[in-house]
């Protein structure tokens, strides 16, 4: 059995600012609220997001001022959980929602909390993330995983909930036509999520055709890849190998790719909508006429709100969503920095870094 | 008592391919199907599209290739009437709608008939509009002025329906806060409805600070006068001045104009809408960032759609929106050049020009 | 192949009011305007109502006072198209959408045609049903059935199209729960719709055992027969024998039987939905307390609306819902007393009439 | 200037199971967590359950076990808040949310925390009222009252709160037609909500004469006095009453007596609304038929939820809400017996107790 106590440490990566990983001990964690749940940290997802901090020190108004640890796509084992985190018991697997809300603003309030002002996210300075031993999160972000779910492949459902709030926001979805741009992690997730809503026709588009290839087994109908030509031409085409030549219901970007976004948006059938899946580059020239002629709604998606978790999770508890094949690279803690260099060098699809002093055959069983 | 018979003629103002205006008769309208409604045009208002069209021979791809018939924001008594025209009698003082959709394709089936694929619109190529003696619509096209209303200002209940549309793609507005770019005449019934639509702040916004000095009139709580400043630095000023330091609930574009659809978008609040109002340029520059990171929702609205005519109606018999001022500039059917040329050098807000043979006294008359 | 000419004749059963059926060759009908469509009966399905009328003479305000023919879920084979039925040619196996709206009233333009005041429902008094040889629909009430759906099967896409329209009021289903009473063909229809709308539990209810044990084939994770109790009694059973003890997201009740309406409410979870779906008695007894305290929404849901029969083909074409097993009992034409008689029983689960002249193996043939 | 020091004591009206009122002192309530706010009461609105908890006892499964303070609708003045009670300061004059949610179960997390299962709703058993000098509330439960709204008048900020719920609950109501049953403060207010929220016709109904005579006050366009009819017939006189002969767009039932549910049942309109505002009794009898024929959405609505409040003062802030002359008959704190005895036997509209040693002068002085 896993147990935190005085003995142990927690061990924990920290990203220096201006750009280099160490190792150091940092304090245990604690119990604080009885809503509290203390994790001892499985498996780790590397997400673009980090890789970003660590190779530019700042994601927009986000700056690395000070030593921080990276990771916020975790799995775990429940060690310790106070009073009243109802629903949570030590020894269980669960997956973690890196986001902790104040739940009390206006936004908390009405059901949006990942618009809350005090929102304290892991890994987005200046708040710790899980790349370490223990962490502490409040029972709200515990979800456990299936049991045929391993704790390496669990790391995914934090990326699967950024799918599930994207396609949750472009609304139904049955017998629809959907194009998603980006065949990365996120955009995989989105084709699945997508295929799982209901929709007839997904279309996986990329401009790197090998991304393609696996797509098919993630729910994609079609796929298409991005030719040197014009982003009206490309809409087009696409528009014809998938037959839906009067444009598609729902566009996902997960690319944020102006090329893609204009694309999207001349793609889009009319009274259709299109969900700006995470960040890309802050501005993008688009062409508003099609906006406007098609009467197009556009749709950020930030992170993921109620209810996201614990439909990735039941997407999975049905087998109505796969993984396999996803985590193609996998790391002990000692090897950090080798992870971060091969993401930033796109090797394989997902990576995951287990937690200090965890083996491969413990985040790769499953629970039955 | 107004009718049409056979010794009447339809003279019409037309639009020759290349530019210029002349009149001709054309062939008088008749009831073809038992819902038709032939109509005495009285008043039509210009629109941009009508001086576009008249500057530049087309919008888009909708080309003047042959003589064109402008004029689309009218008004008129009926003088006949088919026998399934239910609710509609001869006589009735009526604004038109001015887009005859098929009814019968998918978008016109679930309710969004603006994004028909056969609509007929009045003014836009090829059919013809309404400056001319009499026009054919179907009953649905025929809304009852209220008895207040003259048949001048009930032009105006095509671009209020304009902005009604608009107002509720935004969604609930009460207690919220709205902003509107743009206080020309669309831009006005914009506050008017926000206002109407129970917004507690309402921000009229322009370059151009004699037109705001109106906007109070219409709703408008707060005026600003963009600054020669960027569009992030004119947010800031923009809600501080009004009041709402953390952001809009509600931005209404009705300029079209970049520097306008920047500075909305930083200033919407987190979770706030966009709304797109009428066409500007075909592409612009926009933060795309702040849409992801605030969840921001950006809609096109296309002129109008289901409910939108009869709201807009509604409005005005409870007298809930006020007109009065907002016609500056009223033109006899023989005076359509100079109408033209005046709207075109941006004399007063909206200009209306009289039907074939109409007079001011009978225009600015009321039922009641 | 099929063709309607005037050698041939439209012989239809016709129900006698007072109660009888006799067979009778009724006029060709013939195309009256350029979207209308001929189709050959194939196949058509019986219906409770159909039923009701032949015993009862009426159901509510609609009286047969005059020979009527009966019949509204049927297909059929295309043999004349007017020139603007787009999308419909001659020899297309189609389902047919019983009911012919105004598309022109408010109801209509707001997309909600099924309230349509003028409404030209298939067997529903004074409009003959589909129980003929030639049927006359307009091009927007035929739809392609899929290839491997025989014109047997195809009778289905009627009801289907009732169970997905009662789904779709009840809004997002994914991971829910769903309770499904009654396991009659729409019932069972609603369980397959709930499975593919993505519901994690789907719970067929019904007081008939022998009715509950095909539910599995059709979506239902759970069974559960209504047991000589309280409503109340029975909710808390059904909820712990599917494992939802905080009540259920979801339900359908295609009974119209009060005790299944009651333990629905009760079965309820806090901000659930409840439908229903289809018509029972007039006026029952039910709980409104609890429709209060868990603020419920309760629907009633008529027929079918846009897009409805397109989400149905939808489903089949994707193989998401699957019809094997259902078309339980088929009756030649000259068989519709006895079939009408045999359905009164409550023999098997949907029956089937072929039209005059339709042979078993053609009407259970498929395209491919 | 009010504080609460340690030589000040709460004194309280409390129940005794069983049924009578004593006064006793309670002990002073303290910051406990730092978004508390400890506010000295001015004034308490009765409500009908107030009185219900008296007369009987219980409510549902609510039970008067031990002995209880009364009193929910209620304002106060400020007297201490803890370091992070963000927007509140001592001295504020304040409207309270009775109800505290525990903002970290599903239903708080998805924004309904009306539903919330481990509510702590004042004055409902187990927990205590604002019937005593200082209650403590979270920040989020204090709502600052407008200048011009005397701390008598803000005790019906809760109630107006119930009536912004319901309305909301309805949907768009822009020049649509409302009809509300039931003239007290619930009804009324109810009237005022769809009259601010734009409804062009709104009908008061009672069967009690003279509590129609003031509604014309709050927003009603028309009264109708039920008649010793069927609600049938009921229904279709107060249609043509009204002028809404095909139906109402939305009825507020906030009566729970069930002739007015069926009458609201027949006269709502085809695609229309019913609203069910708070408790009647447990169960009754319902055209269930009318409800699936014209596909009404019947909605319970249970208090309120986020954002109701801050309408709630945004509609009295904009002096789109009146309030005056609906506090018919103040009490001082000595009087809670003699208060409840009037408002059981009906006298006036709304009756509110001052706090403890609180005179007329201060709670009827406005700020400004």
């Amino acid at each position: 059995m896993i147990a935190a106590d005085s003995t142990q440490t927690n061990s924990a990566a920290v990203l220096r600012p201006g750009g280099s990983f160490y190792y150091e001990d940092r304090e245990l964690p604690v119990i604080q609220s009885d809503r509290d749940v203390i994790v001892k940290i499985i498996a780790t997802g590397l997400c673009g997001s980090d890789v970003h901090y660590w190779q530019h020190g700042r994601i927009g108004r986000y700056v690395v001022e000070k030593p921080l640890i990276l990771g916020h796509e975790s799995t775990g084992v429940v060690v310790s959980c106070g009073s009243k985190a109802e629903g949570i018991a030590v020894g269980d697997r669960v997956a973690l929602e890196p986001g902790v809300a104040c739940n009390t603003c206006q936004a908390c309030r009405r059901g949006r909390y990942n618009l809350c002002r005090d929102m304290r996210f892991a890994a987005t300075p200046p708040i710790d993330g899980t790349l370490c031993t223990y962490y502490r999160v409040p029972a709200e972000c515990c979800f456990k995983l299936p049991a045929h779910i391993s704790l390496s492949q669990g790391a995914l459902v934090e990326p699967l909930s950024v799918a599930v709030h994207a396609c949750r926001l472009a609304g139904d979805m049955q017998t629809k036509s959907v194009i998603v741009f980006g065949a990365g992690p996120v955009g995989l997730l989105c084709c699945a999520v997508a295929c799982a809503f209901g929709a007839s026709t997904v279309v996986a588009v990329d401009i790197v055709s090998s991304r393609l290839t696996v797509a098919s087994k993630y729910g994609a109908t079609h796929t298409y890849q991005m030719q040197d030509a014009s982003p009206e031409v490309n809409a087009v085409d696409l528009l014809r190998a998938a037959r839906v030549e009067d444009g598609a219901d729902v566009i996902l970007d997960a690319t944020g790719a102006e090329p893609c976004i204009v694309c999207g948006l001349h793609a889009v059938a009319p009274g259709g909508t299109f969900i700006q899946v995470g960040l890309g580059r802050p501005s993008v020239t688009l062409p508003i006429g099609q906006v406007c002629d098609k009467e197009v709604t556009v749709k950020g998606s930030f992170r993921y709100g109620p209810g996201d978790f614990q439909t990735a999770i039941g997407l999975l508890d049905a087998r109505r969503v796969n993984l396999d094949g996803l985590v193609t690279n996998e790391y002990t803690f000692s090897q950090v920095e080798e992870a971060f260099q091969n993401v930033a060098n796109r090797v394989g699809i997902k990576s995951v870094i287990y937690g200090p002093g965890v083996e491969a055959e413990m985040a790769n069983s499953v629970a039955a």
